[in-house]
Parts: structure tokens; sequence; C-alpha cells
């Protein structure tokens, strides 16, 4: 069950019909996962912006960093141009090249595409080397095309799953998690859905409660490190510049979480519009938009703070405790005891 | 009663010995409180790194912006050369021009500064206006020039003082607040000192406790918007790249209050190292540092996270009911209720 | 005479017809010069992007950071929110807050503006000191204001006029320049211009001649510094966004001068638009723009880098041999000795 | 023969004594160069900043990106934590996927990485798509590693090698280029070296004459565009922060060749020092480093911007006309016509 479903509440704002990233019309998700034998514990999640030929019809984004410590692909040419031109990819930190090259393969072979010379894959990654045999590099391109064939809209799967297979989160075991808001039509109506792969540390805190220090699990305590890839969906027609604010605000999601981007965390947020497309080709020299103005943004960011925060805190109800290379064993959070404090706490 | 004497505890961290910015040795405040007649709510605060010529011996230093809504100045000469050569001053919007000005007299009157053409005044703010009468600009460069002369070391005042004086945050009355972390020596024994201006909304969140829902003030049920400014003082021997993600880390605590950086909101955080100097002039060709490793930052940025965070509830804690400006009234966190929610829910 | 009138060229692509900042129709200039007794050499300049209240109509804009050693207010709040709210004024190092107050009056002032609380001056500098008493601040908000009064459109006066009064330049005299290109019509027809306060050194290059070596003067042969803030207006209907793109391309055309941005350098770029407006208030929650696409940008960029080549040049020759603060004196360009180099270079 | 064998002069500062990359102490440079059949032709440059086990020993780094149109990877590693620890690896736009993945091949399998399970390889590139069978993707992992193992000191080959096999740059063929400039001891003594892949267009300008406008070929006139990587060594000691605006200076050295960075340009630019390196694991916390102090960087400024610009001259000398794919044919720079025009420029 999804936090949610026991009466947990985070923020104030309405979550979208799945509480989901696919929430946003027309995203659609694919993951799959890989476990092999004793050590191979890893896999792709793979998140389309619309149904189109992404490459022939960009979508207008943008890409925040918190913490660089990470592979992200594809960041320059996003943060020049304002446009995602590809979906958007996440796996291992060691399997970035074979799904970049796996996007290039993508992007070639639609019918459209066959002048493409030149394409820019965003994949991002955290380090799943504590339960997976990452240096095998296991994931191959068929892999990463597989999870683009597959992407579908309605429910998505969380926890040990795609690129979260194997990942670790405040010392319980990670996943993908993903959320929703859904703003009233006073505040504009728009949907904002996050998806996140879960792989970091700091203190624990779920819906304010201090779980991480009742638990006597935390940073410096024990030793939790890593990162967190955040992608955030939305319908509502912003442009780069705003697309950069809003993905800013979902790292401010994750510090609700007690995350606290360690040095070696590779924090990024990839943040897309699907309310308009920049043609890649055209007779018209112009742009012509509709962008929400400035002044209207602050629901947004208020939508991508909580979704962001309630992602992440589904991707640890969803995932399960999991054995993988050299033995390692990661627990699943302890979801009796966790609710017990949020009991006691009274938020639920 | 600061919270912490209620029992509040904010994250996992010891707190230095006057839980203030001031517990970073060398570390001065000084601040003028400005409330006349009807409408006059305003003030300057001044931070400064150490007890020497700062022009002379700059101090490491670095500035994150969160939101960029604001008049901060000194901003790109910091970020280039990653030095900070003046005090820092906080007071209100329409005011920076006059602090600025007033830092440079300070700057060019100092004996060794004989020959000095150029200088980078620091100066942050937030707007006071709903209370002050901002357009009136009632700040005089006097003003600025005492809060200089009389910072010192020891207790910082809080709450409705200097550049507090005016402030509103989270629908209450905020104002100045400071708080400080000591690392554990196996951590470096470094210490995190913060000091904060409040001055916006969101949803306020006290350690964890949802207390702007229970108490039914919180933006988009009503109008909450605004600004904060943070100064994180360490004596940890950092360089501007990592004051830079330390500074990064205060904006993650403001998050953890609740705090949404709206789109009005000016929030930005000026870091600053105690640890070195980097003289103006020297024979000298190069900086001889010793350089905390990248490495050894993460407990750092938990002591940001968290003294920020401690920082603005201790703003709020401080601040008392004010009527100013226009006969708009703002009103104390009612405390009493605040520490009734977090009675139960377990914080204290 | 300008350059242009003795044949020299700069680039490829035809100037607008006055070859000045002012080819972009609705822009204005105005400069106070204040040369007063031996050692006042000093002044401002003002540039207005439309005749309205531009706090309330707002222009679309960027600001780009060459080299940062420098004291430009404004920076985050148009980097943040894309959009110009003031006049440009430019002016010496320590009288930047004079002028940003002036920029407080002035808006506060307007008609319209009787309920403003905050805005954002965009105020910057080069350092006059050497010819200038610059550590008196002999400008006061009166010059600034008696500068946006009389701004204009027409001809704009170059050399030792204005914000250029003392500055200097390759070891000559420098001061204001302006130049524009007037694109092809298959090309967009849109008009770029550009306006300099120039007081930098490297070493001097016209149209490609290497008149620095030629005549001996060049940096590190002597001690030569400084820095350059240039202003980018165009009609081409860009956005924040391809707005510091094309920024940083007048930086390129600083290069192409000879120009180093060496450390002590404060070389910010500021581009505009006039093509169309974003209103402070408005009912309608959108901003319905036509945008320039990225793809034809590149014409836009090279009438950027010609453009601020030409200017800063046209600084040069304009400006006269002066002497100023503590006797220093600067001689102008050697026009006769340059034009000699470029005859014999073929380049007239 | 190089364009200084004809006497042609970039800037005033002297070579090394290679006008190579490698004169800077230590470096390596790999290339393999392939043309294969009548449509392949490209190739893998790297460059190696010391002999030692990079990831190891990793050297401070920092990137510039002048326009954002590419694929390189590992930007935002090198910026978070100021390091690099691979190699750096050029080659064509859709082949960086397999040079990463040969990067992370080559670093795991060093015989002291057997627990690496995290690398941030740097790969830049420049499409070669108009003179090779680009989406082939013919680059092998197996080149990239024969690229790494011949990597040697001394002379660097120019011209259709390499990355730079089958690039265009101005209309012409392009390729790989190198400069160095050694600063005089009273400047610090310090050695800059330049190696570039050229790929763009713009108007050339060689040494200051206009040969792009005489020859009747450049931008707008015909179809040029495309980008440029370049690689910045110093010897010097400089930090991140440094290094960063070192390679700022390198963009400045390739607008001084006409180029204009256009649209879908993809400049970068990797600064590396080799004066000291930053232990992957040590038991000292510090980093304890002598760094050259800001006010000594601007001679290396100079270097960066004159080393650029000869070695982006230089690659078009070397180069040598090519046919490749579908029949496409790029001639050599006439160099015996350019000679001409430079004697008559009174420029040799």
């Amino acid at each position: 069950k999804r936090p949610r479903e026991y009466g947990i509440r985070f923020g104030v704002m309405p979550t979208g019909s799945l509480n989901a990233i696919t929430d946003v019309p027309g995203v659609r998700v694919g993951q799959v996962t890989i476990q092999q034998g004793a050590n191979i514990r890893t896999g792709v999640t793979a998140i389309l912006p619309h149904e189109g030929n992404i490459f022939q019809q960009k979508a207008p984004a943008a890409i925040y960093i918190g913490n660089g410590f990470g592979k992200l692909t594809g960041y320059s040419q996003v943060e020049e141009l304002g446009t995602l031109e590809t979906p958007i990819v996440l796996t291992n930190t060691l399997s970035v090249p074979t799904a970049t090259d796996a996007l290039i393969d993508y992007t070639l072979a639609q019918p459209a595409n066959g002048e493409v010379r030149s394409v820019n894959p965003v994949v991002g990654e955290t380090n799943d080397g504590y339960l997976n045999d990452i240096r095998g590099r296991h994931i191959t391109k068929q892999h990463v095309l597989q999870a683009l064939q597959q992407a579908r809209t309605g429910p998505v799967e969380e926890g040990n799953v795609g690129a979260g297979t194997g990942t670790v989160c405040f010392g319980y075991k990670g996943g993908i998690g993903t959320s929703s808001r859904k703003l009233p039509t006073s505040l504009g109506g728009y949907t904002v859905g996050v998806l996140v792969q879960t792989n970091f540390g700091g203190v624990l805190q779920i819906a304010g409660v201090p779980v991480g220090v009742k638990l006597g699990k935390y940073s410096f305590k024990e030793k939790l490190d890593g990162s967190c890839m955040m992608v955030v969906l939305t319908d509502a027609p912003l442009d780069a510049r705003n697309l950069k604010r809003l993905a800013k605000r979902a790292f401010m999601g994750l510090a609700r979480t007690g995350g606290i981007a360690s040095n070696g965390s590779g924090d990024y947020v990839i943040a897309v519009s699907t309310a308009y497309r920049i043609p890649h080709e055209t007779t018209n020299p112009f742009d012509e938009v509709k962008l929400l103005r400035n002044d209207n943004m602050s629901p947004l960011f208020m939508a991508a703070i909580e979704a962001t925060e309630e992602a992440i805190i589904n991707s640890l109800f969803a995932a399960q405790s999991l054995t993988g290379d050299q033995g390692h064993q990661v627990d699943a959070l302890p979801v009796n005891q966790v609710l017990d404090l949020l009991r006691k706490a009274g938020q639920i």
C-alpha cells in the first residue's frame, strides 16, 4: 500500500487521479527490471513526455543540478536550447553510455528521422553498486529499447523496479517512486507529476516525523550517501526559464524528506512541459507560445515540492528487502514501525 | 524563550554554545532597529566575518541564489573572485543603495584604505513594505555605520530587530534569527553559524510538525509571499567552490520550514569562511591554503541545513506582534498553540 | 570622424542608418558629462528601451557576465524573471549606489507607480579613478535624473561623454561608443544596437590590424587593466534565454578588439528586446509571445559581435586627450598613425 | 608548414618549444584516424594530463560552455568537484557513448582501480557528418583505447587526424590544431597549451586579416555552422574557479578567428592544471595547495586567448582537402592565397 492509503498526507494540494507522473496527459513510463543470479540487481526506467516523435516535436525542458556528483548526459544542450529531444532514461551509473547509445539508435531508427545526424540523449543515473554488480555493466541497449517500447500511460510501478531495482535510500531499500499534484482551477488547474529514483542519505523524515532519528538510522551515525534523480512533468505552459525554476523546487522537496545532498550525491531534476512543442523544422520563423506568467508560478512551485517529497516516500514504502552483489542485503523500510511513529505523531 | 529552551530539536547535530552565528570565532553582529511614529518599522543588521580590515584581509566567500527576485548587491564579484571584501549588511529593499553607499564610506575611511578606488559592498534585503513605510526610505548611512560600529561577538538579538524589524514570515511576524552547529571532532569539529532575515511564505512546519496547516494559515489559503536572506559563516577551511555548495544547503534548510521560494522571493545565501584570509596585496604570488577536501563536506552540509531551519524558527519565536504602516498589524506566532501542537506530535 | 567615415569596415553586415544603439526604434540615450576643476572627470549614461513606463511595461532582458570584477546591480532579478524594469544607467564604480537610488526615485515618482514598493534598478559601471577623483563621489542623484530626462532618440554622442568621460581603453582615452547592425530582410531584417563604456586593456586590434603592437602599447608591456560595460538592444523578438546568448556574443566582439578580460575587469553585457513588453500587472495569466526560433539566432549573433567591435573602436576614435585627477594625462588614440597602419594593411 | 613557419604571428607572447599542448610537461596526446572506403572519415583524439592513474590522482579542472549545442559528457561532476578523473577524449557526435564506455573500461581495468564503481568520463565531440557516415557509428571502443594507449609527449599531429579527420571549419577542411604560450619568468613562467577540434563557421580572420571576406567564403553568404572543442592545459597552479576563468579566454581566442558561436555550435573548453593532484583517497583531510592568486591570472588569460587563436589557424593550415560521405568534398584552406593576403596586409 502507498503512504496515502494509510492516511499519510504530504502538504496541502490534491493529487492527480493516479498520484503519478502519468497524471500529466500523454506522459508514458516504461521500466525494465533486471534481476539475475546472485548479483545483478539493476534496470532501466524511461519517461516519454508525449506520444509523438520527440526529436521532431521537441518538448520545452530544463535541468537543475542540486549536487553534481553524477553522470547525467545531455545537460548543456537542454540548457542552451531549452528543449528535450529524446525520452528521458534512468539507469545505473556505469550503464549511462549504453543507454545513451540506445537512445541514439531509437532516434535514428524512427521513420521521420532518416537525415538526423545529431541528437542529444538525456540519461540520468544513480549508483546501485552496493546491491548490483555494477562493474559488470549488465544493461544492454536491448533493455533500454524495451523500456522505451513498453512505456505506457496509467499507473506506474514503484519500488524495486526499473532504474530503482538496486538502489538504497536512507539506509533502506530505495527505488522508483512517483506522485502528482493537481492545482485547483483557481490556481490554473495544472498537473505536476514527479518520478524519482531514490538512492541517497540524510535523516529520514516522513510527513515531518523524524523517522530516521527514531529508528536510529541516519547519516554520520551510519555511512549513508548517494544520489537522487528527479523528473518533473507538467502540462502548464512553461518555457525553459520557468521550468528550471520549477525543477529547483523538486530539490526542495528532497530536502523535506531529510536528504542532505551529500558530497557524493548526484541530484538532478529534469523538468519538462507537455503544453506545447517546438518543431525541429518549420517554415515559421517564430515559436508562437502562450506562456504562464512568472506571477502564476508559485502554486506550481508548491506542487513540485509536495509531489517530490511524496514520490520519494512512495519509493520507500514500495521497495522490498533485497539481497544482491557480494551478499549485501538491504532491508525495506519497516513500514509498521513507521506507521506507529506517524500515529504517535498524530500524522495518521 | 528560544525553541530549544522548550525542548524542540532540529536535526541531530549539537549547537554551538550560543546557538548563534557568533559561535564562529571572531564573527560579530551589529543591529540598528528603527521604529518611529506609526509607520517606520525597519532597520539594519551587519555581519562582520573578522575583526580586521576586511578589504585588506578578504574572506573566502560565495553566494547561492535560491530565487533571485531580490536586490542583493555584490554578487558577481564575489562569484568571480571568491572573496568578500566588506561586511555583509542586511536592510530593506529600497534602502540597499543607502547601505551600499555607507559600506563604501566605511571602507574608504579605514586608515589602510587610503588608496582604495574600488570596493564591492555586499548588501542584502527583504521587503518590509507591509509594516514599514518603505517608500519613505528612512534608513540613513548613519544607521548603517552605527550597525557596523556596534557589531560585537556574543549573543545575537532575534525577532523584531535590525533588518528584521518589519518583516513577515508564514503570515506571522518574522525577523532576525540565528543558530549554529558544532561538528563532533570526528567530523572535523568545525562550527557552522547561520543568521537569517525571515520574510517569506509557504506552509509552516516546525521540527516537522505541520503548524501552518493546523493553524489554518498557509500560502494560497492566504496571500503569503516574500524573501529570506541567509548568511552562513564557518571556521572550516573552504574555498569559494565548497562555500557555494554549503550555501546551497542553507536553502535546503529553508525548505524544511515549509518555505516554497515563491515567485516573488529573493532567497540568497552568502557563505563565508573565517579559516583563512586572502590579502588584498602581497608579494607572495600564491595563496597557500589548506582546504577541506570535498569528501569531508557532507557533515558541514548537514550542519548548514539544520542551523538554517532552526534559525528561521528562532526568528518566529522571538518576533513580537507589530502594528505599522497604514495600520497594518501582524501577529506573532502563537507560541502556546505551537507548543501544544508540538507536544501532541511528541516533538517536545 | 567615426572610423566608418574613413572607410574602415568591421565585419560584413550593414549598419543601421545612425550606426548607433538608437537605430533600434524607440531606444533613447541620455548623457550627463561632469568635468569640474582639475580632478572631476566623470558622468552618467542612461539607456531607455522604450518611451513608456518601464516598470509597468517591462522589457525582456538578460545579463551575461564576461568577467565579474565589477559592481553591476540588478543582476539576479533580471536573470530570475527575464525582465528589465528600469532604464539602464552607467556611471563610475563608486557612484553605483547614487545612481541606483536615483533610479528608485525615478520609478517611485512616476504617476502609475504610486503603489510600487520594490524595484530592481540596473546600474553598471567602470572605474574612472585614474582621471577622476572617484573617491569624491561627485555624481549626484540629480545628475542621474537629468540623464534620464534628456534621453532621446537620434545620434548618440561618443567619446569623453557621460559615463565615458574619464575612462581609459588600451592605454588611450576611452569613452562611450555605439554601433548597430541591420540584418537583411532574408535574415529577419532586425536591428541590433550596441552601446559601450570602454575602460579596458589588452592588445588593441582595429579591424584586425595589430595597432597596439605597432604602437608599442599593450598589456604587460604597460600596465593596462579595466572593464567594459556593453548594452545590446534589439527589436528581434527574443526571450531572456536567447537574449543571454546574444549578450555573450557582445563579449566575443570585445575579444576581437584585443580585449583580454583581465582579472580586474568588470565585463558585463545587458541585452534587451524591444519587440514586446511584459506588463507588470494584467488579468491575462499568460504572456502570449511570438519568439524568434533558436534556428534563426545566428545572424543576430554575428550582428552583436560586429556592432560591439565597432562600438568599442568608435569610442576610441571619438575620445579626446584628457588631463584629470592628480595631473594624470591620457592621450587620445593617435588617429592619423592608426589610419596609416590601416592603409598599409589594406584595410582602408 | 605551420603558420608560424611562414612568419605569421598571433599575439605577443612567445610559444613553448613545440608550440603544442604537449609543451605542458607530462601532457600526452594520442590520436586514431579512421578513414575507410568512401564514407568513413572520423577518429579519436585523447589528451592525458599526466602519466599516472588519473582516477587516483585527479587533476584540477573546469569546463566553460561557450555555446551548448553539443554532447559533451562529464560536465556536472567536473563543475561540482573541480576535478578531472579520466583522460579527455574527443570524437564525433554520435560516438560519444562509445568513447564514454571505453573510458569506463579504461578506468576499471587499471590495477589500482579494482574497487571503482563510479567514474566520470569526459568526452567531447564535434559533428563530422558532412564528410563522415556518422550515422554508421564507426568508432569502436578499441579505437578509443588505442588512442589512449599510444598517447605520447612530443609534437602533435594536426589537420585531418584523430577527432579532426572529418571536420569542416569556415567552409574549409578543419581538423586538430594545437599551440602554446610560455609566459616570461617575470609573469610566472607558466606554460599554457591548447588543442582544438575545429568544425565551425563565421568569417575567417587570420592574424587579423579578413581572409573569409577576401575569399568570399563566410557565414550567411554560405551555410557554415558547427562546433569547436577546446582543451587547455597549464602547469600554473590554478583551482577550478580560476581554471574556469582561463577556459573562458579560450572562447575569446575563438572569437578572434572570426568564429561566431552560431546557434548550432557546441563550443566547450576544458581547462586542466597539471601543477598538483587531488588524490582520490587519502588520510589527510585537507588539500594543501599553493594556488596562483587572482591578481596573477591576466597573463595566463592572454596566453590562452593567443594559443587558442593560433591552434585554430594551425588546424586549417594542416588540414588537407578531403572527399567523403555521399561524395561530399571539402577543400583545404588555399594556403598560397592566404599567404598572399597576409603579405599584402603586412602580416608576414
